[in-house]
């Protein structure tokens, strides 16, 4: 295997990546065997999926999972592949400053080039004050840049997901307060999580100074539609891996119902 | 979720399922998530696939992957489900029998029922001598019973597998002469690995005195045929974990090569 980038190389590449004609399509993976697979079949990065990371070990999502475990899994992903890893790091398993700046360091040490960084806090499920994660990704900047890293920091926005008395323009409107705020505070990319609808996501993108990233899930418009919306970024959270389960479930109920293994066994090569 | 069978009461549930008239028929995991849809399946217990554990997590097989981490995911498994676990813990971590012992007391301390010992060593990729597997069955048997647990022992035959110089008749023969030897130390079942000629398995079958676990692979007979062979478990090895990652390749292509995500996201419910 060749070990030629380094992670500032590959945190460039990550960001290059964003602003290329081809929107940038990351069906999150959970573990080594779907990070070799990405690489396998010419992805041009890997993103993870905290959600999917914690279901594969037994937690449910929220930083219920330890954050030791995650460090290691995501070191053994960038270990085994050449393309960039970006890392879904929730709220980065601390809401204090201090917490956050250590933890950051912690991240950058597993060799990522980019993270998803969340607005909102997972013990309360409510969303942080805007001027909060502004500080918040402020800091994760500096942090990176004392260790020689342009890390990729991609800001979530939880207004479509965490509860609020928002109206849809309301939401809409706070979104791009929001998200205008976190490019400001040195985010690369904008992510409001959960929205589908065309007109809202045309609005965001042409109102964020930085590219878009849109949430893959049923319903969702295509791929095609979405680049034509000049969404940069598309990524599939949790949902991949669900439909890899299904999948999975029904090989097993093939299995047991039919007492068969050849369906299975004949995908084998 | 209920907790109400204890390590022992899984560990005589186990044994039971390999006395039934139905075939126990495990479809080998590698993480918590795999467990659980085995449950929610109907499966009556969860196997382990060691290959398939190391690949998740960036490995080879042959013990490569550091015992502690598979002895972690064990513990996630067994805590996730309330069917029985047995786990493939390829030689045990160990030559000498005091690095066995300890290392057996590791295993029970997880909660599994049950557990494949290999004999071959994974250093040397060679058979060990009949006379000392034997003798590392005996030891797993006491350790197990001091712990108060009947453990589950399937004793793996690696004559079809490893390098060696017999003859097919001769590999029949040894195999025999082993698996034997193995009841006699205390095994609870016999698996010699990759096996699939139906009258070898027929034989094989005959001259256990304990019942006999055979490997699905591409062109094993299929599980009806291997029940009315007297089979008592049928297992996938790291063939499920290979089925499953080539069914997620073909998605991965699919939304890279047609641009599109709706063959993925329409298995979602």
């Amino acid at each position: 295997m060749k070990r030629k980038s380094s992670q500032s190389e590959k945190a460039d590449l990550l960001k290059k990546l964003h602003y290329s004609k081809q929107m940038l399509v990351l069906p999150n993976i959970w573990d080594v065997a779907g990070a070799e697979l990405l690489e396998e079949t010419g992805y041009q990065a890997v993103a993870t999926a905290s959600a999917a990371i914690a279901r594969a070990n037994g937690f449910q999502d929220g930083e219920i999972i330890p954050f030791e475990p995650v460090l290691e899994i995501l070191t053994q992903i960038v270990n085994a592949v050449n393309i960039p890893v970006t890392a879904d790091i929730e709220s980065g398993y601390a809401t204090d400053l201090p917490g956050l700046k250590a933890n950051i360091r912690k991240i950058l040490a597993t060799g990522v080039a980019g993270i998803n960084i969340e607005d909102s806090d997972p013990k309360t499920n409510l969303l942080l004050p805007l001027e909060t994660q502004a500080e918040r990704i402020k800091l994760i900047r500096n942090v990176a840049e004392k260790a020689g890293v342009r890390l990729f920091i991609n800001a979530r926005v939880d207004i479509f997901l965490k509860p609020n008395d928002l109206t849809w323009e309301g939401k809409l409107e706070a979104a791009i307060e929001r998200g205008c705020a976190y490019a400001d505070a040195g985010a690369d990319c904008i992510y409001p999580i959960l929205l589908k609808d065309e007109a809202a996501i045309s609005t965001l993108v042409k109102s964020f100074p930085v590219p878009v990233n849109i949430t893959i899930m049923k319903g969702s418009p295509e791929l095609a539609v979405l680049q034509q919306l000049g969404v940069a970024r598309v990524s599939f959270g949790p949902n991949f891996q669900k439909a890899m389960l299904l999948a999975m479930k029904t090989s097993l109920k093939n299995v047991k119902d039919k007492f068969s293994h050849s369906q299975l066994t004949d995908m084998l090569v």
